[in-house]
């Protein structure tokens, strides 16, 4: 993450815009009874609604105008290519599942990075009205009862620690095993929060997250966001998470060797 | 639920008083960080915070002033007598798991019912602001985005439905079992959301919550407001809920129909 020891506030100006931008399209669909999900997947249920799409375009428009040399990764409308070097990495509705549910945890993410991953990620829950921010110099959360500043959990035995996944809706087998052994250590295990639950580790809320299946644009705006507030974010094996896959995001070093010392010896 | 076709005002204003007094005591102590939880059970783990019991002993001098007559049913301090025939039902805190975590999913619960069951009650999540009321001639939720009607879904075929649940965390083998036929079939299940489920159900979100190992003071209230918006709360056999144990809240009858024949050929 060279050159990233400050923020260039024009990315923290862009980042509130696409932000903001995202929240009216989602909210003017959250909970409408006539909301039309089409199915990507030939099998299972993948929902795309009319407010992925209408979000994602919203913020393509914004970078258009506002930072038209960066290129984008979007979830729903794929890859603008640019000459800066950054890419801007958007997930209109994370949780997609949970918003057709009428469930106030999805989220929009936003994150700018480069070849080393993102520096800088944006976690919003419009209907709450909660943006979770991380990037060099700033970590903070700006909600119903205010602004406070975003800090991680200090360490404590797994056996004190709260865990988050999207388990058992994700995985494989192996990797659904590997997250129970930690679970079955855990003090406190939650499901099916998506980027929510990122946003609670970067509060000090929860100590771990362990997921699989991820894609890109799932994960970049929670690192960003983790990273800034003293936490960690590494795949299974300890290396960089940020192209997807599996992940462990933890609120310190010593929670995340306890977590990864067991997913490690688990899939190899 | 014979004498209660049309809501007495002062329920009404005596509930707000509680759910407006709850949210003070809970929001006082939602994501502190140094949130003291006990242990109430020598297995498991069964969190009681500050929280709960600040917010039930408010509620408890609230009815003491000003419903004298009525008896008092609390989850952390049991039983206070009446004469009138009419008892409130507490739960100050109703997934505390989740309030312990971060999540925002936690609920206020009161009703207020008689031998036959609750017909009145409040589902309220003070961090969001959302207060979803049912009763006789009542059936409103109001939170970020206004106040509005409360009404269920029409019916739809198990496989398209949405099912929620706290499995895999409550509930017997068996149970669960019985549960996984009913997700089986349904398009989209979702866990772990407490009270706040049976909300989207009266929100007209969701089609079905299924639970098992309930306490009476975890259903009253989403009796109430499920049944005002449409919706039908029994336990796995068909009977009255109220009691705790078993339940299935649906939307309609015919989805109710449909989930409860897969859980009672379960489990006679």
């Amino acid at each position: 993450m060279k050159n990233h020891t400050r923020l260039d506030p024009d990315i923290l100006r862009v980042g509130h815009l696409l932000a903001d931008a995202a929240r009216l399209e989602t909210l003017a669909h959250f909970r409408s009874i006539d909301l039309s999900t089409d199915n990507k997947l030939a099998q299972g249920y993948d929902p795309v609604t009319v407010a992925d799409r209408a979000a994602e375009r919203a913020m393509l428009e914004i970078l258009a105008r506002e930072r038209p040399d960066d290129a984008v990764l979007g979830e729903e409308y794929g890859a603008v290519k640019g000459t800066s070097g950054l890419t801007w990495v958007l997930d209109p509705i994370d949780g997609t599942r949970g918003f057709i549910s009428g469930t106030p945890t999805w989220g929009v993410l936003i994150a700018i990075g480069d070849c080393d991953g993102p520096f800088f990620g944006i976690i919003d829950q419009p209907y709450i009205g909660e943006r979770f921010i991380g990037g060099p110099g700033i970590a903070t959360m700006t909600g119903p009862t205010g602004t406070h500043k975003l800090a991680t959990r200090r360490p404590r035995d797994l056996s004190e620690a709260t865990v988050f996944t999207t388990f058992p809706e994700v995985g494989t087998k192996a990797e659904g095993a590997a997250f129970a052994k930690v679970s079955q250590k855990a003090r406190l295990t939650r499901h099916g929060m998506d980027c929510y639950a990122y946003a609670l580790v970067a509060a000090g809320q929860v100590d771990l997250v362990i997921e699989a299946g991820l894609q890109t644009y799932d994960i970049q705006a929670p690192i960003a966001v983790v990273q800034a507030a003293g936490g960690i974010v590494t795949d299974w094996q300890g290396g960089p998470a940020h192209h997807g896959g599996r992940a462990i995001a933890a609120a310190n070093a010593d929670i995340h060797a306890q977590a990864l010392e067991i997913l490690k010896s688990c899939t190899s």
